[in-house]
């Protein structure tokens, strides 16, 4: 039967996780595990409230249950109970085993407490590539002695001989809005020196961010950005893509890769369209939509070009997101091409040939993987 | 069958409607009835126009019409005919008690030409409770003697003794854009002055829109906020919830409820996830959406944890609309959980389970109605 | 059957294209056929993409196929060479005229190398009407002599003597935000004695963009204003029609045509209820959605009064666009209907009723065809 015939074909495909953290090799209590659930809120959940009563929390006990040995939709307790009794290490082998990645490329940017790439790879579930977060090299640069600039660039240089991106958070460092241009190196000496002055951590300096954005594309390999959803200290709507146009502009052939995108997953795929370097993700919204996360995968199928868009989980922390991620992307975008084909759109073959694209083929080409 | 057995339950579960105005009692013409199933427009319907022939209008006439004795989708003017045949009260009697709410939650500050709470609760359709709209005790202060501060509070206080919560519309007085810090006793004295000179009615100072919000943090019964979708004296876009981040960062532990939130209800449904004490409903929304309401009430159902999103109505002046608001509601909410179960992402007892914190538990937890 | 008698009505019912431009009748290569299926990027596409792995180059496959002697999802290389070997006037004669379009709406603003009116009508495919660029009757009033407002009003009283109406691309010279109020006489002098010394072409100027504006309300007939999705040259979030909120408050009785409007359909649903003179269509966003212009069509059919809806292609260039526009509407119309009926919101008589209003009968009113 046809329709069998690509969900089987969906399910097999290898992934490349694009943009991914490390997951925890050990022990957490309940309310960590909680508040891992909860991406906007960083604050202990409220009293009244439980992450398991999310779409996250839902997806969970629906697809994570088996792996520790319960039923599908099983009780919130039960699973956390079950997932207790299991070692963090092998809870971690089992869901990136299950996802079914051959790559995982691994922002190291922010690791507190989570598997780093040589652990992850130590798992054994796929190949680990790193991408470089420019905030981090800042904070490198600003520790270094001497010119910040040739500092960084030092930095940069080294640190991206072998990873194979960088990764801007931005949109968490007073977000897109206002001038993106390229700063002055006099520009860049004097915030640099205030900076310094001031501790030279958790940059914020809008110079010193447009600086490392600059310096991003002129090393060519692809930058990641952080857009729309995340944390409440991020403000949302400055983290919407569209206010990138102008360094859009600006940026030449650098692929430029839009990660996560909710609620701006229109304006991201309008960018694609617009600009030949330009790439989204649904990354971590997928996760946190659960049963709503098909219904989002056919939006990101609207006018982003098919040879643009790409996978990821985002899973940092409890192994179930790295798992989760793959299982509700095969879910849903398998669903979104079955209407597709239902209502004679797509033929199966155009739906096999774009799932691969998505699955892997344009990260392979784009992060040059093979 | 388990199916039908969800639906049976979505269709006996009482409602608290937690944010409804009261209905007409009094004849009205067919004018002023297309009128009020126009929300955005305030003046008279263009002549070539009619209110029918919109989603609320076909949802009246496939809804309703068996109420006023007619058959599912009959024609408009036989709608009319027959519905101007009925007395008001007993309109108000037969929709009121069809809607199937055990509590309506009243916000009179918006009252002329429609029931108070004492006659609403004499139509033997639910209990009653009152939310004290913030700009009404502000033009009462103003209009007391002495200082306005003080007279504002010792009003707020006399109406939260018995009222469950308080209402802003700062959406239609200059929206959520920009400072709405709590002002200095000074500010609020110099701004007081000015507009009592000025006479002292429809309150658009900023200072004293401010005030009046921090004073209904300080009583700490749930602030209900107009949000997104109303009428075209209100700018849509400075309605959008993400404005309100900065306040909703001081706003401690005060429940805040975004109502209505069309067309920015993921920017909601976010908020929600952000901060504890942030809760969201589909409002006047659900009646103007009409056939397309159930995708509506779906996509409230994404970033908001369960717990967090509530059923109102909003429905003002024509019964219709109270009565419209519960059997969308129902249609919406079974559709789209019946989805996620068909897909295999929630099993049926999660849905009941969520439906109960919609429908009713989250409102009786939040405004303490036992 | 009833279900399929609304289909056949969807198939047969005739449509005004109310805002189209002309096709190519002479040869064209495939990169600027490729170029030609994307709207949002002025340049060559790069090296590693091709615009038939979109959503509208997979509809071209999937709906234009059988009219160039194809299979349905044929491969884009067949596609292309079998499109190759027809004459460019043969392919608009088959593509025009299987649209089922009786009148088309033509833009002639933007012509370069499309037929124009009398070509178009040549076609033997539908009846001709033109509507007037306001910016391009600007360029003419700067390069006459004497008086720029005066030139400007004998121009524009002139071509919209036989015109049905005007068109702005404000959106695409700085966009709606700020002040679009009426210049004085004064401003405009000034205005245009700056803009003629600087050569006179490509208006961008605001003062005399508002002063078209208002030129248009003046004449009264139907002013188009290009909305949201276009090319990159557009930021596309200063062409959200929210940001026309003034405007409208100004525009009075003067019917203002919302084009496009996507990712902003919601936003201009909107001020189509609370605009008396707002209308709204899907037009360029249609094609390009492809497989998902049904979601996007049925979400055309939210806030909007149905006597306020109306259709359009935007085709320009290739004719398999004045063919897919109509394809898809009449496949997305119908898709979305029937799920109205399906969940018993809508009679099929009210999907028949307002399918006809969407294809023809708010276009003749408001364009006054007949």
């Amino acid at each position: 039967m046809r329709v069998s015939s690509l969900r089987e074909h969906i399910e097999a495909v290898p992934l490349v996780d694009h943009h991914v953290h490390g997951c925890w090799l050990g022990r957490h209590d309940r309310a960590q595990f909680e508040n891992a659930l909860n991406e906007a809120d960083t604050a202990p959940l409220a009293e009244f409230d439980s992450a398991f009563d999310t779409q996250l929390g839902f997806a969970v006990r629906a697809h994570c249950a088996q792996t520790v040995g319960l039923e599908r939709h099983c009780g919130a307790d039960e699973y956390w109970n079950a997932r207790a009794r299991i070692d963090e290490d092998v809870l971690a082998q089992r869901f990136l085993g299950g996802a079914g990645v051959s790559d995982w490329i691994v922002d190291t940017g922010f690791a507190h407490g989570v598997a780093d790439p040589e652990q992850l790879a130590g798992l054994g579930a796929g190949r680990v590539h790193e991408v470089v977060r420019l905030e981090s090299t800042a904070e490198l640069a600003a520790a270094a002695t001497g010119d910040y600039a040739a500092a960084f660039d030092e930095l940069l240089d080294r640190q991206t001989r072998t990873a194979v991106g960088t990764k801007s958070i931005l949109a968490y460092r007073g977000g897109f809005v206002g001038d993106l241009s390229d700063p002055s190196p006099r520009e860049v000496a004097d915030a640099a020196a205030r900076w310094r002055d001031a501790g030279g951590t958790r940059l914020t300096d809008r110079v010193l961010l447009r600086f490392g954005l600059h310096r991003a594309l002129r090393i060519g390999k692809p930058l990641q950005v952080h857009v729309g959803f995340g944390d409440r200290d991020c403000d949302l709507h400055t983290a919407n893509p569209i206010h990138l146009l102008d360094f859009l502009r600006m940026s030449g052939d650098t692929p430029v890769m839009l990660l996560h995108c909710y609620p701006y997953e229109r304006e991201a795929g309008y960018l694609a369209q617009a600009f030949h370097n330009v790439y989204l993700d649904g990354g971590l919204s997928i996760n946190h939509l659960g049963a709503r996360s098909a219904a989002f995968i056919a939006r990101l199928l609207e006018m982003a070009p098919f040879r643009k868009i790409l996978y990821s989980s985002d899973g940092f922390g409890p192994a179930e997101l790295h798992y989760l991620g793959a299982r509700l992307w095969r879910n849903g975008i398998g669903a979104a091409m079955q209407s597709f084909i239902d209502t004679g759109e797509w033929s199966e073959a155009d739906a096999t040939r774009v799932v691969d694209l998505i699955a892997h083929r344009n990260a392979r080409r784009v992060y040059r993987l093979d």
